[in-house]
């Protein structure tokens, strides 16, 4: 069974402040779009992110990719980054993106993305809400 | 980031009656082939819907679609027509189709189908009951 | 440690439909009270229960009931003739009495309890949807 | 069954941020007490709210009290006011007072047991993430 | 707000294989009363558990307990002891005590107990499996 | 909409005793690429199993395939064989193959593709834990 490609998957989270806003917009526009969540005083989530990553499986081990290093890996490149973090003033990354789920997801991957072996296909989803989510790539 | 594209999710039930039944079949076809499903006097579902719509990050908003304009779109088109109902006599839509999972998924596809733009794509995952669950369309 | 208390806990479920009506009152009080509840078609759930049994742990077997035990008396009392069925016109139990989950509670707390030893402490948690769930009886 | 008591049970969300700090503390003795929950930019949460009520089951109707009626109670009483907002800043209950899950709790408790009749007994039970929650009162 | 009693809960979970057995009795009666659960071989399971401690509110922290105190006690008392072990073999605690959920969770509460102070009062709920679950002890 | 192709879901589950081990290696070798998932004596888990099937929905029944059906299947072919067993040594399939979940998840597609119409797509997700999980195949 050593050339069959599986998928792994890893569940995370973290807990993070921000608010939707586009500075190229006025008060009034920024309000009308994104609602209750341009709070200037900024609101927060749960976030859960699962990281999926496909390859072929190690005949010695059994394993795709150990998740405890998967899990490892996650914790480093972004929930130290991101966990208990105001995104909007606290982190790089949002300082000049909004971070809507959709671009909060394509910093994640591509964060991950750098970390892991070019054989190993990786797709991110991110839970913004149990009702909300978003994932990256599409196929 | 703006030519990437997202799947966005969004969840949304709704609770409804229903029964199987094949009306170009004797009653004990019927009784063997649906069996308690078939109970002339309706059973029903929690029915919970995942929406999921792909396309391109708008990146004035880092959205690809506002979810609650997408909210609004399944209660406009899908919960104020099924929510509380019986599938069988309160809803044209299965007045002469099986309201099995498959046929409800593919009517609530259409009909989601019909109000969004063409450049995004539609999958609608809808669960029964917590152990069985549709998807439509696949790859 | 063959004294001591122990609650054990044992989740069920069935699918039903229903409708709430008081047959008392004219078709707009009830239309006014129960809202889309009262579709006289009905609408439908799927009902989980939660049984609660408290008492001694067995030295013998560790056990204050087997759970197989519990889950088969939960089938033959509550499942076998409530799961798939119209809860209004398909049960003697709610011929008359209004099957709101509050009704539905102490109905199947009566049930259950006739069965089981009088030295058993029970109590029942019924959940209609994810969010709307009662517990009977109460402390 | 109209003079049994039954509990109802209706579960409510709303999205915050916050930040926990004692203004009578130093800055070194607050991070060493509340570690990254002190971040002075805040982090945020999707608080999940169980509201109980207990009641007799009124006999015309076989509610205790109409969970549409409890939603909307919470919803002007508790999600108008929190949802989407910075705890700390934006509300008047924790601008002078820490919000820890404990004092949510009971702040949510004392604004609902306002609105609601003697007759019903109430408590409260809080979901800072899905492995921290508190309930209040106790019995 | 001080002297409110709230309660706090921790939901932590550790994975161990497992046999229900007793030594007095025949292999054809531990079959019996035990069934699939008596394989020899073991079996397992991915346990839940929820600690619940009451107690009053502390004015300066909002705190009950901190709950990254009592994760710790939990890792330290329960998770390094049971995680990843077979219960029957690898601990003191089970070599002559049947590992039945009733019989592991006081074996948990009575260990928690004795690090914890006398003001609070402690309750734990084992999950062995989503549909069976244990609490003690009971009120 | 008799030539259109739903994905049905099936959701099973069993609980097993297993250990990762690879007997080339040395006694530390596996220790340290396996850590407490090597314990001589095993540990276990809750699996859960979700099988996928896609097919065109069958015009009479509105069925891709009776999922009472899918569900004997599974437990014919995997339950039974699993369910409260000890996968390194009570089964003939991973006597001689490591159970990671990878390996696990792939003995399982093998077993029921055997079993199911050419006709119809196979893909099988399972839960080693809430936050360790696998899909085969990928796409």
């Amino acid at each position: 069974m050593s050339s069959k490609r599986v998928a792994v998957f890893r569940k995370e989270h973290f807990n993070a402040a921000h608010r939707l806003h586009n500075p190229n917009w006025t008060e009034e526009k920024n309000q009308e779009v994104f609602g209750k969540c341009n709070n200037p005083n900024y609101h927060g989530h749960n976030y859960e992110i699962i990281v999926q990553v496909i390859g072929e499986v190690n005949p010695d081990t059994g394993y795709v990719m150990d998740t405890k290093e998967l899990s490892t890996l996650v914790k480093t490149e972004i929930l130290d980054k991101f966990d208990h973090k105001n995104l909007n003033t606290d982190t790089e990354e949002f300082k000049n993106l909004n971070p809507s789920a959709e671009n909060i997801v394509m910093v994640i991957y591509d964060k991950l993305r750098n970390k892991l072996n070019d054989t190993l296909t990786l797709k991110i989803r991110l839970y913004e809400t149990e009702r909300n989510f978003v994932e990256y790539p599409v196929d």
